[in-house]
């Protein structure tokens, strides 16, 4: 057998990660390009392979390897295992070609025994250093490979620090390290019956065979089944000579970005301490001092540094986040990796790497993670205050933003303190359509009920604005009109604060801070609109969402829900006369009453709208919706109505539904109520033709019937739109043209989609629905259960935050497939919730969709994700 | 082209429909087998393809074939078109391959005009009849083929009669008639501008095309649509030469059925009046005489006619219903079709037709309608008293049989009543599980709400019960006691009837009749087992139930409900308890509480059963359906349990779902406690293992877990139900075999049934829920619009009856092809209400199904079914 088992850092590179596992790989491309890295070897995952078939032990071949390999790094670093004048310390780690983090412990410092620990202590001149790396060695040592409880070693610091009256490690003199030391030497020997390995080349064998054993050990498996692992790739073992900071005034470590990771500024940022360890840094007992202070103390070490920053950055064409060690005045790179970075950050170095050549617009798209965009595009809390509080409570975090202000439990309430000009944040237990206009006004909205695709959810994210929901530790009272959490009770007109990006709840004010969108968002996001193919419309009732919504990009309304028309007070009472007339007569008067009002809100659409396209709804809640449920309300409206109250009483309660979603809405309410479909055609339809002859500008309204399950629906309601609508343009001396189609919402619509396309020009996918219905889960109601299911593993995401692809999404898939065999040119969409959800929409690009569509605040993740799928997909079909 | 345009009766066969259509195949069929069919021909269909192909004109070919057909008729009859002496009269219809009734009118006494009518006048020696029939051909040829408006003759007729002073028209003398045929072709020649025709050839060549045109008219295009019909086929035309019964004494007309159609007994059966028309027959106005009569007033005629019966009953093979004419002296046979019967005779017919060697079992067993099974099997109200009332409301026929009995408006009052040895009627806006026990007791359940799968409606049938539901008119106030019909007041303790078959509710008390089963009954359902290929399982949650289905021919248990259990006052206490726990601690507490109960109930189920298999679903329903909702009875619970009022409140109001079929229910009470499904699992095993013991069998349970949609939902349960059940047997020493699988009921699962294959040893389609979700409806509130729904034509049926294969079915398909593909050995059942639909149990037989689960009622129509399933489908694939 000729096969190679160890390989020296400089002798392989990136592209070996099979064999070299990603850190090995990588260390040995640090090496290749000339960085200096404190020299080492690999020990293969093949080799780790030959260890379980030798029946978990290393061969003779390998051990050899090893040797040579370590006979060859003694020579290069002038130190040697075992001397006691210059003794050669190693570290020893896992690294497999996937990151396995916690599979294994390191270890540090092998090679230390009774007599090279003098050695580092004369080299080092720190005799406290040499036994602390001595003692923690043997603890490692004694831990990951000698497999001695790990308490036993705690307990005997414990008691030493005890005896000794210390209350800090950091209290441990010298002299207490060795003695632990020792201590902890017999310790080991106790539990294994053997001596503490002395010798530095049975110890580096012994950890090598540890970290091959590591493999398989439970929690490793574990992880590999969860991550869809491979269990036959085998983990490398890397041996690196170690380098210390704290070996006096010429040495020093520190951690630095190659840009700004707040801000993406391209100005190496970072920071050091001389004479100290990697740990010293991280402790925070001493301050670090800014990178730029390294020009003054070592101006050569600095400009080297700065060198290999910028050869790492064009290296690996990312910014880049560095460890570093300088050892008496050489400097070694100990790591890089790709930084971590705010939005903002990530945005201006995507944007720059491809202004500097050294990225494409391609790789800029698709380094800017689509949710972070979100952090942008919202006002936050200031971080530094956020730091100094804890939440009183925690919910979902249903609609990104932060928001401060007074509490109020009814919509009334709130619309009222609105006017008198306070900050208002709406508390109730969960919304309905009854309370837009307090939802509107407020500042945020807390839930006690309710998912992430909850109405309060649903329509807060739709209006732009923060919310917290399901907050299940809030005790709302909407009567008494108090919240209770933890005991401790919140009045109305109590200030409290809410973060919807994080579903935080805070007491009292605290200080926001405005969204702040940059030059380098309009670049990238027009980049990505290049990439992209999936069109992005939003989901806008109003001309100032939808106006907001064209501000961030979108190219037209998929969904107008025309309801939340139907709410505002000045025609709620038209509404429901509407709904409670005892016969067509009655109901056309009333839906008179409506149609110049709903012309109206169309045509403040379309005027905003331009020659986008705009989707329109048809009525879709059912009807008790917008009748009132409290007995003094439904008095109060019998009153205004002119009514006998028991018999509006009545009216009212032979609306009530067991299971309204599964209930008399959608398009069932047209199939009744021709009349209605009717009304709102003829009000789009007018609105459409006056715009389009006011602003000279030829519009297409697209009319969507929702909830059609069987084919007959929508061919019965598109015959009485079409007639409608043809009648209007002939009363009106019009030629416009017109869309129908249908959402597609229901799971038999789906299985029947060929026969539904027949009718539809264009199907616009109804996923909040149809999720609801292919998992028989309420999504008002599943707050109830989705927690136990995500703990018992049942669901990794919320189904109605991310689509189910391998449910919901065949579903989907079948309806586009058996609609499309159908109708070649029939244009699909979707409209639910998971149109601004990255995933989602992945999933939607390689379903065929023609378009996403959102809520205003999510159209640029919405385009960005697109670009990304659009990318993805077309890399993978190279 | 030597195309054949005309064909005589004499020259066709019954195998000829697409040339001759149904009616003149079948005339063409009597006349081949030597009936005295009055003669004629028929002009094909091929000729009405070629009308249209000729721009709607009879081609010179065939109108010279018509005129050599008409030639030969004159010859057979000795009757001459336009002859005074002795004029040929002909009838002329229209008659497509497939039956399209109601499509054309049908045109007698064409040839008639004022001179032949003159010659009819005196051969019949009736000058008021000959002017009767002048007059009616008018009217019919001026509506059907000059296309003149038909209320001008209405109008013509009633001021005629106005004039005269008479109500009816049968007060009209020879005279007024004479008088009203003038009239009535001035009102042709007005409309037309044209003589009325008196020519007999052109009235038959116009009669002709008219038949022709009337295949494209509006009416005849929809129709097609409505039921698939080919447009392009065309409709042929029959002209007969006319016949009449009232030429005097030795002519008559009558109808019989050759086996009588109410009893089945195998004797002539009909009735007969001499001198007269078939209208007079069914106007009732002079008495018939029975058939038997016929021998002693014309013995030739009666034997003539007894030889035709026999002969046309052995040609067709099944019992006829048979019209026919004596001319006289002559008899003449106008029709024979299938005749109707009653269940009752139905079966004996069936029976008695393989006994005489006529038809096989097959044929049999395809004869008998499933649905009319049910009219055997349950008490019926009698006939003669039903004539002479009316109904007060009509509701959905829920669940058949009828019943009389005083109403009583909630279950404890009936309950009561009951105990008092009244009948009672529950009357109920709709019923919840704790009614069960009023229902148990009650003779009959009306509710006024809900539908054909509402929980009265299911309960209902499972108990065998009449129940008329969802009877919308009837206005129920359960607080008052008392229900509102057409401003009736009924109150408590009233009497009403109901008639569970028709949805019928009568006031006051009606007789009712006893179910009567025969022993044709058990002869064809032998002969059913011997053909089917589905197993026939029943729904039942009691030993009662159990043992009536077993009397039905059950051959398992396919769904125990064990919730119903819990609803039993002795118990109800404990499952509130357990519901209302704080903690685990508490619930397990109540839990053990329950156990030895439902130990109870499973061993009787079992005892019951033998070896038969026993599905049992774990706990399905939400929650709160166990708890009070009335203030009164929470205060009542809260003082009985020791918990504060305020407390209990909450929690009852913390379990509130806005859509609780989409809830926290099903499995997901026991992903949440798995304590529940535990206690179940003990329960019957121990339970199981007791009966097998005690009665020395081996039974195998098989425990269900209902309303999975994840594979990982069934994979936690079967762990949890697996662990129990070893326990239990460990604990019991036995080595009992069980089985683990689930309700497949969300569509999630039907489309990821592989995955869910894996941890199911069988398959229970629930496809009521299947239903409610594909379709999006909730069968609680889709009353409100189902009725819409198929009066636009939406629906056929409801589609909680009738599974809806295209939909519905593909998911029950997929989750089939899916499931077996995983696993071959897969049990596949369906134990939803459509397990007893004759429609639905054709599909479940195509689906591959193992077999099918029905209330206990419904086990016979479901054997029935399943065997004819299995032979329509054998003969297809032969």
């Amino acid at each position: 057998m000729d096969r190679k088992w160890v390989y020296l850092f400089k002798e392989g590179s990136a592209s070996q990660k099979d064999l070299l596992g990603g850190k090995g790989a990588n260390l040995a491309e640090m090496t290749k390009i000339g960085m200096p890295v404190p020299q080492g070897f690999t020990v293969t995952t093949e080799a780790c392979n030959e260890f379980y078939i030798q029946g978990e032990k290393l061969s003779e071949e390998i051990i050899e390897e090893i040797k040579e390999s370590l006979q060859m790094l003694e020579e290069e670093t002038g130190k040697k295992f075992g001397d006691v004048e210059n003794p050669l310390l190693v570290s020893v780690r896992s690294g497999a070609k996937f990151s396995m983090p916690g599979m294994m412990d390191t270890i540090l410092n092998l090679g230390l025994n009774d007599s090279t620990v003098e050695g580092i202590a004369k080299n080092t001149g720190n005799l406290r250093f040499a036994y602390d790396s001595y003692r923690r060695f043997v603890q490692m040592f004694g831990d990951v490979v000698l497999e001695v409880p790990k308490y036993l070693f705690d307990n005997a610091l414990d008691s030493k620090k005890e005896k000794k009256g210390y209350t800090l490690d950091t209290e441990l003199r010298a002299e207490d390290l060795k003695e632990l030391t020792k201590e902890f030497k017999e310790i080991c020997k106790k539990e294994t019956k053997e001596s503490f390995p002395e010798d530095p080349n049975k110890q580096l064998l012994m950890a090598v065979e540890a970290v091959f054993k590591s493999w398989n050990n439970q929690r490793a498996v574990t992880y590999r089944n969860l991550y869809d692992i491979p269990h036959d790739i085998g983990t490398a073992v890397n041996v690196q000579s170690m380098v210390y900071g704290n070996m006096g005034d010429t040495s020093g470590t520190g951690v630095a970005f190659t840009r700004n990771p707040s801000t993406g500024e391209k100005k190496v940022f970072g920071e050091f301490l001389l004479n100290a360890q990697g740990e010293d840094v991280v402790a925070g007992i001493r301050t670090p001092l800014s990178i730029d202070k390294l020009n003054e103390v070592m101006p050569e070490i600095y400009e080297e540094f700065i060198n290999i920053a910028n050869t790492l950055e064009k290296h690996y064409k990312d910014m880049q986040d560095i460890e570093f060690t300088i050892e008496q005045g050489k400097l070694y790179m100990l790591q890089t990796r790709t930084g971590k970075r705010t939005a903002e950050a990530a945005l201006r170095i995507a944007v720059e790497l491809v202004e500097e050549g050294l990225i494409s617009k391609e790789e800029a798209v698709i380094r800017v993670e689509p949710q972070a965009l979100d952090q942008l595009l919202h006002p936050k809390f200031d971080e530094d205050e956020l730091k100094k509080i804890t939440p009183i409570a925690k919910g979902l975090p249903a609609s990104p933003g932060a928001a401060t202000g007074k509490i109020y439990f009814t919509a009334e309430d709130a619309v009222a303190a609105a006017e008198r000009g306070e900050d208002v944040i709406l508390v109730r237990k969960e919304t309905s359509p009854e309370d837009i206009e307090g939802m509107n006004i407020a500042k945020g909205i807390l839930t006690s009920r309710g998912g992430m695709t909850s109405h309060a959810a649903v329509v807060a994210r739709g209006m732009g604005k923060c919310c917290v929901a399901g907050c299940e530790t809030a005790n709302v009272d909407e009567r008494k009109k108090t919240m209770v959490v933890n005991k401790e009770v919140f009045q109305e007109g109590d200030y409290i604060s809410l973060d919807g990006s994080a579903g935080s709840v805070y007491k009292g004010i605290l200080k926001t801070v405005d969204a702040n969108i940059s030059g380098n968002f309009e670049k990238l996001m027009e980049w990505a609109d290049d990439f992209r193919e999936l069109g992005i419309r939003t989901n806008a009732d109003t001309p100032k969402d939808a106006a907001e919504a064209i501000k961030f990009g979108a190219e037209g309304i998929g969904l107008c829900r025309t309801e939340h028309m139907f709410f505002e007070e000045s025609r709620i009472f038209s509404v429901r006369k509407m709904i409670i007339s005892d016969n067509l007569e009655q109901r056309e008067k009333a839906l008179a009453e409506i149609l110049p009002m709903q012309k109206d809100d169309f045509k403040g659409l379309f005027k905003v709208m331009g020659q986008r396209p705009v989707t329109i709804r048809l009525l879709d809640p059912p009807l008790h919706e917008f009748l009132p449920t409290k007995e003094t309300d439904i008095k109060e409206l019998a009153e205004d109505m002119k009514v006998d109250f028991t018999e509006l009483n009545d009216k009212i309660n032979s609306l009530h539904e067991f299971n309204p979603m599964l209930g008399h809405r959608g398009c069932r309410l047209a199939i009744s109520y021709p009349e209605i479909a009717r009304m709102q055609t003829r009000a789009i339809m007018e609105a459409a033709i006056e715009v389009s002859k006011e602003e000279n500008i030829s519009l297409v309204p697209e009319i969507m019937v929702p909830l059609v399950g069987k084919k007959e629906e929508l061919s019965i309601l598109r015959e009485v739109i079409i007639e409608t609508a043809e009648n209007t343009k002939k009363e009106m001396n019009s030629d416009i043209s017109y869309l129908v189609g249908t959402m597609v919402e229901i799971p038999r619509a789906c299985l029947t989609a060929d026969e539904v396309a027949e009718y539809a020009d264009f199907f616009s996918f109804g996923t909040n629905d149809l999720t609801q219905m292919a998992f028989g889960f309420s999504r008002d109601d599943a707050g109830k259960f989705l927690e136990d299911y995500k703990e018992a593993g049942i669901l990794e995401q919320d189904p109605f935050q991310t689509i189910d692809q391998v449910g919901v999404g065949k579903l989907v898939e079948t309806a586009v497939n058996l609609g499309k065999k159908a109708k070649e040119e029939l244009h699909l969409g979707v409209c639910g919730e998971h149109g601004g959800d990255p995933a989602s929409i992945e999933f939607f690009h390689r379903a065929g969709l023609d378009y996403v569509s959102c809520s205003p605040f999510r159209v640029p993740v919405a385009r960005l994700a697109a670009a990304q799928a659009a990318i993805i997909n077309k890399n993978q079909l190279k």
